[in-house]
């Protein structure tokens, strides 16, 4: 992908275009047609492109999640207390979801759109981005930094808070990324806090 | 709405089969012919009852909110701790989306497809529910129950984390709805909680 200064390459706009769309009318709501409208393009320039919708999709959720598992993996397996690990990767999250908000939309409601031959790979994907997050729950609850639970729920359910996030977020709202991703963090951390390992607790956070 | 026993009216079982044609293809993915031939009616018929599919969408979404906000409103204004209307407010709303599933997906992923002219009733029903919530946090923030905290974000978060389940909850999985139910809100409860105030605490729970 050739990105001339400045500008994107069409591949990275039907993507942009796309994704932008599919977050307003959804999925089924957009036509190729609509995405060759926005982009400027021929339809049979951007079927030179992406030979079906599902190809366009899939690329979307693929890229959205390639993104940030990195970063996410990074913490995981940083030298960190778990508590640490768990605040900065539900923050850098949200950051990247509020950023990244067309992609990340897409990749919470119009991933379930995928035809089931294209599924295993995303959800292989979204799985192994999931599995940092129990990593460091389990991790917390072995260093007794959380109390005991059930690792795969709360993952689910701190990432449902956290993705929750791109559902009301506007840059033009109150809220900047930074207080909303400070926030999130802080809850989350506290959801699974062993009790008297809050952050006035001092001490216990060495690993 | 007459209800012969066993059997739902016409009407309801239009909107019985749009909800989960809705949830499951988006609503700009179903037509009212689709809607039409789930029900087994004419399209006339259909028209009928609901004359554009913005009306149907709309009565779905206020039939949801209507239908659990009597019961949380009960919550919210009980003598009861904070912390304890909190658990079962979070609890019961779990426990109804996972039973109302189609509607309650709808609600929160279709809302957003609501023409501007019908938005205002909706948003207004829904923030009068998540108004209970924000009053619980409140009360609890006053009585020393919770840190302090933003009431309205951390309103969005611990809805935002109870609503995640309809995304992934399945009859056939291996959770049960109350189990799902009891952990979130404990989850919610502690994200809140001010130190030295779960529930191993004891105490201090009096108001």
């Amino acid at each position: 992908m050739t990105v001339v200064a400045g500008s994107l390459s069409t591949r990275e706009r039907i993507l942009r275009e796309s994704a932008a769309l599919f977050r307003r009318h959804g999925y089924n709501g957009t036509s190729m047609q609509d995405v060759a409208a926005a982009v400027g393009i021929t339809k049979s320039s951007l079927y030179h492109h992406f030979p079906k919708k599902q190809a366009l999709l899939l690329e979307i959720l693929e890229l959205t999640v390639d993104r940030v598992t990195p970063a996410v993996r990074a913490i995981a397996e940083a030298s960190l207390p778990a508590a640490e690990r768990l605040r900065r990767a539900v923050a850098i999250h949200i950051v990247e979801a509020v950023r990244d908000q067309d992609n990340v939309a897409c990749f919470i409601e119009e991933g379930r759109y995928l035809d089931p031959a294209y599924r295993d790979d995303f959800v292989a994907k979204r799985d192994r981005y999931e599995g940092y997050f129990r990593r460091i729950l389990g991790n917390g609850i072995e260093a007794g930094e959380f109390r005991r639970h059930d690792v795969r729920r709360a993952a689910l359910a701190i990432l449902g808070m956290a993705n929750s996030v791109v559902r009301w977020y506007r840059a033009d709202g109150p809220d900047s990324p930074d207080t909303i991703a400070t926030e999130f963090a802080e809850l989350a951390v506290r959801s699974v806090a062993a009790d008297g390992e809050g952050p006035g607790a001092g001490g216990a956070h060495e690993r």
